[in-house]
């Protein structure tokens, strides 16, 4: 039932945003996002220099980039223009995430989904939820391009908010919940839930049984991965855009890295189909 | 006994942002802060100049400035040098708040705080509170510089996870308690609340009585203000930054329509001192 959806929805909307990631994964054959975060003490070289490299040499074992906005703008307005060249530097059939978590109201948030589609030229934003579903609107408006909600996140101060009970679940499987049932309108809507916790993300995939899930956390020898994915894959085998950074962008052969990655998820997939 | 613990911690930290915007507060006379939202389409001139004109005419009134991140970003890589010449164009003794609503974890938020305090050289930022306390860690950093988190909104999908119902109080009251018990160590935490409902603002009052309230919301005619500065006011009669945008900004006469809020406060602040 639920791939017979999909499939109406491919046909009859080719070219809304979870559609068109759905397409790169196949085309691709990887769910592997690449973070770019340019520590600026760890680059021996531009930042664009050193993006575009990474890029160049990862993108064939890749289906997306997260370039993280914060380490641009802590680079000044040169670092705006740095990420622009960036976005642009976008390899065939892959996708750009930008990875902001903007999240402000009315006239605010149209702004930043003009900086972040119309300035920058991303694919997909990620935007913060506690200001509602019409904060989250004009991120949604053009349904080509996509925004990852942040659900559920690793870091320890996760639980301040996230793991709150709200009427017998957790906030995080609430703002789940909303995504799944009231805001993903144009089928352009996902959801950030990090790796570290697969149970978590089993439910989050309960609440949200087609949307797409960006999911930081994951090393290329991490041991949860299979976990991970088994957990977080949908109905048709895909569904996770899997991030990983610094063990990427910072080893010693990006390429290798990201093929390596991008083979542990082929291995997870085809045990947990 | 809130006033000689207030009085106390003026003599001893007097550099801790919470208390250099009282001082700020006490020696301008005004609570009034002003929102630099410079669509592009209501502008008839450069946004840097626009910015500046606007600061000129309306410093004598006013204790701060807020200057809204999207709308520089919307600009491009140029919009971001436009915003850190307005920041830089800060008026005696008056306080710089950019408006970004950033929120982030580990490095990321580190890189956020250094684009906002390092680069832009801001005075406080706006934060969001989803990811928890740990998130914020990095614009507390310095205790010179501040941060308003997000706690009650006005917009239509306010409602959507900050009213949702968490052991017994609400979610923004969660996070005003937060902010107030355990996020607060170094005297520069505030809040965000809007002044559309003076009973939240009582309610989040009540929970964080000696944190200062950002509160955007109010025009310089809105019915509301005497009764939103009678519930947020703080035991030493400020507490709150009054934040007006276009009212003031897009005003014919930008001084006086901030002069007028500045007044109007006034009456408001002696009816309820």
């Amino acid at each position: 039932m639920i791939r017979e959806l999909a499939e109406t929805a491919t046909e009859t909307r080719l070219d809304a945003f979870n559609r068109r990631l759905d397409q790169a994964m196949d085309r691709s054959g990887s769910l592997v996002c690449v973070g770019l975060d340019p520590h600026p003490d760890r680059l021996e070289e531009p930042m664009v220099d050193f993006c575009r490299r990474i890029i160049d040499a990862t993108w064939e074992a890749a289906v997306a980039y997260k370039p993280n906005s914060a380490f641009f703008e802590a680079a000044g307005p040169s670092g705006m223009a740095d990420l622009k060249t960036i976005l642009a530097h976008r390899p065939p059939g892959r996708l750009m995430v930008l990875d902001a978590k903007r999240g402000d109201i009315g006239s605010t948030a149209k702004a930043y989904a003009r900086a972040a589609f119309g300035v920058l030229g991303a694919d997909a934003i990620t935007a913060s939820p506690y200001l509602g579903g019409d904060s989250l609107a004009p991120f949604l408006a053009d349904p080509t391009r996509g925004a990852f909600l942040l659900c559920h996140t690793s870091n320890p101060g996760a639980g301040d908010l996230q793991h709150l009970d709200v009427g017998g679940r957790p906030l995080y499987l609430e703002v789940a919940r909303l995504a799944a049932q009231a805001w993903n309108g144009a089928d352009n809507l996902g959801l950030v839930v990090g790796a570290t916790y697969p149970e978590a993300l089993e439910a989050v995939r309960a609440m949200a049984p087609r949307l797409p899930f960006l999911v930081p956390g994951i090393g290329a020898q991490g041991g949860d991965l299979e976990a991970s994915v088994r957990a977080g894959i949908d109905a048709a085998g895909r569904g996770m855009l899997i991030s990983s950074s610094r063990e990427i962008i910072f080893a010693g052969d990006p390429g290798e890295a990201a093929r390596r990655l991008r083979d542990a998820i082929d291995t997870a997939r085809s045990r947990a189909s």
